[in-house]
């Protein structure tokens, strides 16, 4: 299996969820496939298919899916963003092995900031309804808006600070340990989205000192070589109408 | 460690997140101890101050949580409760090693679950604010749990009942291969807790027919002994202003 290519199933147009996934294999240079971006038109009715589906492949160990991202790795098949990273992350060299409490540590980690700022930010602009659009419930998201800039950023982003600060996140600017993992990739995605959707607030939170660390962290990621040459690449999706959405009156004081 | 006694840091008074944790203990009879209910008046207290630590304890291996459940086993301390259950399951023998696809698969599952079961539940009561009360947010409440019970409760009953026909699913009523996992746990707190919240909602798609595996499930798990003696006992917390809430408004059609 370990010779198997890795395959990644997402919507296309988008970073969202998958953009998890992606900075892993890019990061560390292995290679992958992308429907997404391999043949976008295909991309949507693969995930239809593979949603519905009792057996999503043939070989009958694995269980259905819920939504993606889905990764397929030889005849293994897996969804969730946190369960895909948890499984890919060691094999990629971006984590320690599960024999190590590390590893669990890390998976609070990413799970924390990916409820923070992935979970939390679609709420924003779909808080009553996943399956009606932003216009239809606009009152309630300018509501729902309004308490995740003034109390759930900030109350994420001191999480991470903290996380900063503790003796476990050893030296350099990464959040656990001496050396990049994972989950340095997951809080450099999850400001970076959040920045595109709520640039004042996030400037401000930049500007006030008190989350140094993070920011620090996230610039870190941003000019490792990898990271930077994927992110000038048309590989990057630009956002759109994800997860991180650009609306002005959502971001206003 | 393996000697080590598990400590569960949880609100008081309240199942929550907290009974994830609490089920495999009782399952397997594995003795812990629980501050919510061995000092209930000190458990928020304790809480509090863990939330706001950079260093949870001395030691310095342990990065800074969030918010409860915590888990402390000997001197690793641990939040997030599919990263406590990944941890704690394989040790009490209710999940495969995380050598084996299994575990990851499990671990798909039960993140799915949660999300569908936990966090959509809690929005449905506190749909633009966590940090006011229901009755400031009650419109907004009411519109999302129409769409709650409409959608998104059928959505994910189909994804139970899904994986319960898929081939992993091995012989007999559990998730995931011939034998109880952590993730039928998982499962039967996830109904129990919605059917308080929502009893006409799951007593008709009960009804239904269309989940007849998911509600076996359920049932074959309530009748487990020491679950059954669980249950039963004051050990286990009445539902009341958590997670899962009965509002009848929220639950009419």
């Amino acid at each position: 299996m370990s010779n198997d290519e890795y395959s990644l199933i997402y919507w296309p147009a988008i970073p969202g969820r998958g953009e998890f996934v992606r900075l892993l294999f890019e990061e560390t240079g292995t290679p992958y496939s992308d429907v997404a971006k391999s043949s976008p038109q295909d991309a949507v009715s693969q995930i239809l298919e593979l949603n519905a589906a009792v057996d999503p492949i043939s070989s009958g160990s694995n269980p259905s899916v819920n939504a993606p991202p889905i990764l397929r790795h030889g005849s293994f098949v897996i969804s969730q963003t946190p369960a895909i990273l948890l499984y890919l992350a060691p094999r990629l060299g971006l984590s320690p092995p599960p024999t190590e409490l590390a590893y669990h540590h890390l998976n609070a980690i990413a799970l924390t900031l990916l409820d923070g700022f992935v979970a939390e930010v679609h709420d924003t602009h779909h808080p009553t309804d996943v399956s009606l659009t932003y216009e239809e419930q606009k009152p309630e998201a300018l509501k729902r808006a309004k308490a995740y800039r003034e109390k759930r950023i900030p109350k994420f982003l001191g999480y991470a600070q903290r996380v900063l600060d503790s003796k476990a996140s050893g030296d350099g600017p990464w959040l656990y340990g001496d050396s990049l993992t994972y989950v340095d990739l997951v809080l450099f995605q999850c400001i970076h989205g959040t920045e595109f959707a709520f640039p004042k607030t996030i400037e401000e939170l930049r500007k006030s000192g008190k989350y140094d660390a993070v920011f620090k962290l996230v610039d870190a990621v941003e000019e490792r070589p990898n990271i930077e040459a994927y992110l000038a690449s048309d590989r990057r999706a630009q956002y759109s109408n994800g997860i991180w959405r650009h609306y002005p009156e959502l971001d206003e004081a």
